[in-house]
């Protein structure tokens, strides 16, 4: 499953400037986005817009895995694309939420098909660079970009799904008490940045550059969801695209748990934007940050730490990891644990499209 | 492949009446359209609405097949919905759609997936009919719909992705001059219905209800992409879904052949609405609505005849088709063929997004 995808080339530009895509027609919008999409013809013998379909050889693809895992998930204007971000960004953005969801399996990508609905009078200079956004992202996470369909539409919308195998797939449910919780990287950068775009607070240049980064391209924890798939030690996992609030809720009701969090032991901001000191611990909105909102694409997961010590030390190595709570029965509910030992149950909001 | 789709209960409204998708909010909505979509868990032990990713057992799922085929479409309301569309055969034609395009391959669909994007005001109910009419169509073609995805938009889209297995593709390149050309079924069905809902012509009321559900509630040719496909007589194949000359172009260009086109062979019309006796072969329109429109989805494919005779005629016997032109070299263009054996050039034009 590696090393199959050709990169393509990116030296000039895809479309000319200053041109609408009504103007282009459909076909020749197609065979332009499709020279775009390289392919590894052994595996992947029809690719974008070759076909009807794409064809790929199953057991050339699979690599020996049993299971393949397939997601998909909608960017679009009115809802997705917060103020500043780049059409390179959206095309990357309409991977990424895929590819996380790839990811909190545990699954390899190896395919992205997208599915794009662009108004008639966008300009074709913009279209040229979403559709470099989705071929880098997909590059990036050695996957190949396989087929697609464009559509006139009244906004910008980008439909992609996202095929990939798996041995182990971890489920949402699998949490048993006294589990370790766990997440990847570290939460809030994105929400740091919408309100930094949102101007609600204000921060050094070097802050808001980072946390813009996080939130309009954000980087799917693809390599880290696969060694935590294969450590044996994971017992749940989901991604953290609607904030940790709702993340907690959604591994509550599946693995029919509860959760006891240390709101001291999350990872609240990159060490790249807590090293300018600008926020501590203390702040009011430090929380909220972290748990109430979206868009860090962060896993997480349960852990069975019971006689695992040196392996899940191990792991701490390869996955950069916190450790933030531990399972507790479903009775119990989802609550931070106070310094003075008592339960503040925790309030269960986040994003959400209805 | 075949039997692994339970079929679920439709006795009860989905929803209750009168009530907005924003009232129900995300994941009430999600639980309940996922109910909606039952699979065999022996080969999708992960379906709609349960995790991240829809889990599949790719060795039980494609049965000895040797290439995983895939196509998304969508479908929306500013440009897919003829007015008169019910919101089940909505949800029936995104499924349809795509089928269509497996077909088109020769695959065996088996899995489908579709991104919903839904206004926040609009009733439950209609979506309940659109989720009705998801579930019916891909299980009347033995697909299980596995996962999916729901976003606020501004307009009603459905973006589907379908995943079928193959053995042998058959593409579009790959005609030879002498080859038979062929079509399945009828043309022109969908296009009449239009014309009938802009009442640019009039008809008895069978001919209108036939003509509507041609257009509303297309039936994809799958069996027969299938038939043909295994056959080993058809050497390129398309569907015809932007109207036959377009699909003719396109074969064109992957063949690299030119198509000699005799008229009064295409099967303009269904026998249904031909039998009313109101449209005539000598009517102006009969051809645009076949070879201008689109909507028809039906298959357009080329035959190796030499040799094969007795084979195409059992083909014939299992698969409703006419003959109707030949392959000619890429220089002769497409054109029909007169009375007079001359030729007419023929233009082409269909439908197109931009």
């Amino acid at each position: 499953m590696t090393g199959y995808l050709l990169s393509g080339s990116f030296d000039k530009p895809l479309l000319s400037k200053k041109r609408f895509i009504e103007q282009i027609g459909e076909i020749g919008l197609i065979e332009k986005i499709s020279k775009k999409f390289l392919v590894d013809k052994q595996i992947v013998p029809v690719g974008a817009g070759e076909d009807d379909c794409a064809v790929i050889d199953v057991d050339k693809a699979k690599g020996g895995h049993k299971y393949l895992v397939a997601t998909t998930d909608t960017v679009q204007e009115s809802t997705h694309f917060p103020a500043g971000i780049s059409p390179f960004q959206i095309g990357w953005t309409s991977v990424a939420v895929n590819l996380s969801d790839i990811a909190a399996m545990g699954g390899h990508p190896f395919a992205f098909i997208v599915a794009m609905g662009i108004p008639a009078h966008t300009e074709t200079a913009f279209v040229a660079d979403v559709v470099e956004g989705i071929e880098k992202c997909a590059s990036a996470y050695n996957t190949a970009v396989v087929g697609g369909d464009i559509t006139k539409s009244k906004e910008l919308s980008l439909t992609g799904t996202c095929l990939g195998f798996a041995d182990k797939t971890v489920r949402r449910a699998g949490a048993k008490v006294g589990d370790l919780v766990c997440v990847t990287g570290s939460l809030g950068n994105a929400a740091l940045g919408m309100k930094l775009i949102k101007k609600e607070i204000e921060a050094p240049k070097s802050v808001e550059e980072a946390a813009k980064m996080a939130l309009f391209q954000p980087m799917p924890r693809v390599k880290e969801g696969i060694m935590l798939a294969y450590s044996g030690l994971v017992t749940s996992m989901i991604d953290i695209s609607d904030g940790l609030a709702l993340s907690l809720a959604e591994l509550k009701k599946s693995s029919g748990v509860g959760f006891e969090i240390d709101e001291d032991k999350v990872p609240v901001l990159s060490e790249e934007i807590r090293s300018t000191g600008v926020f501590d611990r203390s702040m009011l909105g430090l929380r909220e940050l972290a748990f109430f909102f979206g868009g860090d694409y962060e896993l997480l997961f349960t852990v069975d730490a019971s006689e695992n010590e040196e392996l899940l030390k191990m792991l701490k190595r390869k996955v950069k990891m916190s450790v933030i709570g531990k399972v507790v029965s479903a009775e119990e509910g989802i609550y931070f644990k106070t310094d003075e030992g008592k339960k503040e149950m925790m309030e269960i909001k986040g994003y959400r499209h209805f």
